[in-house]
């Protein structure tokens, strides 16, 4: 079988990735999965499974209406590729299960750090041989991947190394979305890695290219990054220095943006209604009004890929998995979105 | 008339102060002395009035339930005092309106900031001379008071040197409450003035007096400094070095307290609902949710005076002063509290 043929097969699957086996990411995939089943025909999902047999066993008992196939192999021979293309079958939901592990324990360790990397790293390796129609990621933490890879900053700088290019971590929602320009970083250190954000030139052209896309119609807002937005320089100058500018020169791009704004003003609902997309300077100040805001249906998503990625917007949440208590809205609508092909 | 007498006749008054009289200071105030006026009976107000003459005829055509007198005299005699005491008529409501100024400009000036300072000084002699109910103070312009007063930091700082005693700054509402821990100082100097802050005795004990109140009845949180509170000293470790350590001390001191809690998570309604009080590291943290939540509903308050101040949590408004349009819902709750007597 021909690369082009395999390509043009698994470029129609959605990979999901199991992240951590010992959080709630196996849960919320097979709930997921469940209810989407009621709710779209011909799905053709790829998923890149690690998690314990039992979990295996839940699959197939609740996804009866399914077709499933698993594949415990490392190796990709032909002949599973040519199964993948057997089972274009038009009536029914199929589900690749490809297990490149199985976990057995209800607490993280070296090991399910591990397994949760190999699931990601196999997905990238597949995406890279022959596409996909999308990429969503189960929670992983970056404690017990980084035991292992002392490097790992998360989904999105990983992907962003493996696929050479430079993207936009977006939080998205249908009510609002925030992109945070700084992550997982100290609060005393966000000054300058703002400043260094801001100058960078993929930086702007990234969001010429989402700005081109017309998927945010409103208006676009800029928090500012000290409280009142440094109100006039008395609160700090990094709006006057470098915010302003930047934002000068998205406006010269024809972008229409607003800011900077002080950020505890602008997500009061009446405010809030004039824009759906919100730069934050760092972390917190994007995110906390995002969660509560946007309760569980926020996701997260990484522009700037060959393809869309998405995940849930929360963790692991170790202290909560295997109780059959976890919410998958996230999940659900991280994996939906790619559905409605509003980003193709 | 002796000093004593005075002394428990001031004291059955609310003082209020004007703030900048070309924000929207003198207009929420009169409509929500209106307001009031329909809902509680025998109300005695002290109002150090700085605005338009214009602003005053508005006061006596729409408080036309109330008895007011004004005085327009820097020095007090026993003439106006007895006029006050003259005043406790149980049937009316009543306005006394001590004029430190009027200005009639519809922009700020120096000359407004020294006015709004000048009605705030004249508040405090007075209370220090001869106590209050209480003290509401409308929005001043740090901006424009500092044109005379370098030194002026906001109400807070200033009330707290006054009356020689610590404070705490509360953003206050039925729904939750939040302390920051730091204010109007740039993020990047919010790790070493956390630091200061929690290592400052006084802290403990204003804590301690709070505790003692009982108005703060549920649990209380505290929101880690650093994105996901640190996660385990991977991003920060301020959470490790004196965070978790200073939690650990209000607990020892029988305060029921979490945290640090991831301050991305800890605002979802869900969660929320296990607490009254939250503890922000910083002005954002902690105003983006207060005002996100609260809405209009939010008031500042002060703790540790002699007695308690409020104010609206909002600015000035020198954009939309004059227009008839500020939404006075927070200045009317400000002086509300006060008659509610809860922090007696």
């Amino acid at each position: 079988m021909a690369k082009n043929q395999v390509n043009k097969i698994l470029k129609e699957y959605l990979f999901i990735t199991g992240g951590d086996p010992s959080g709630i990411g196996p849960e919320i995939i097979r709930k997921s999965l469940y209810q989407l089943g009621k709710n779209y025909q011909n799905l053709k999902i790829f998923y890149i499974f690690n998690s314990s047999s039992e979990e295996l066993e839940k699959l197939f008992t609740q996804l009866m209406d399914w077709q499933i196939y698993v594949i415990n192999n490392k190796k990709w021979s032909e002949k599973e590729f040519f199964l993948l293309k057997d089972l274009s079958i038009p009536e029914k939901n199929l589900l690749f299960i490809y297990q490149v592990g199985l976990y057995n324990h209800t607490y993280p360790t070296q090991q399910s750090g591990k397994l949760a990397f190999l699931a990601l790293k196999e997905a990238v390796n597949l995406i890279k041989l022959y596409g996909c129609k999308g990429l969503v990621t189960a929670p992983v933490s970056k404690e017990w991947i980084g035991k292992n890879q002392p490097n790992f900053s998360g989904h999105t700088g990983f992907l962003a190394k493996e696929f050479k290019t430079h993207v936009l971590m977006i939080m998205y929602s249908n009510y609002f979305s925030v992109i945070p320009l700084t992550e997982h970083i100290p609060i005393k250190k966000v000054s300058k890695e703002l400043y260094k954000k801001l100058q960078d030139p993929q930086l702007i052209k990234l969001l010429k290219a989402l700005y081109n896309k017309h998927i945010f119609k409103k208006r676009w807002a800029f928090c500012g990054l000290n409280p009142h937005a440094g109100d006039n320089g008395l609160i700090g100058k990094e709006e006057i220095e470098f915010i302003k500018p930047f934002i000068e020169k998205l406006k010269r791009n024809r972008i229409p943006i607003d800011g900077p704004i002080s950020a505890d003003s602008l997500f009061i609902p009446d405010r809030l209604q004039n824009y759906d997309l919100i730069f934050a300077c760092y972390h917190d100040q994007g995110l906390i009004p995002f969660k509560t805001l946007n309760g569980k249906e926020g996701i997260n998503l990484t522009f700037g890929l060959p393809f869309l990625r998405t995940s849930p917007d929360h963790g692991t949440a170790f202290d909560i998995a295997f109780k059959e208590i976890a919410d998958f809205q996230s999940m659900y609508n991280a994996i939906e979105i790619h559905l409605k092909g509003l980003w193709n």
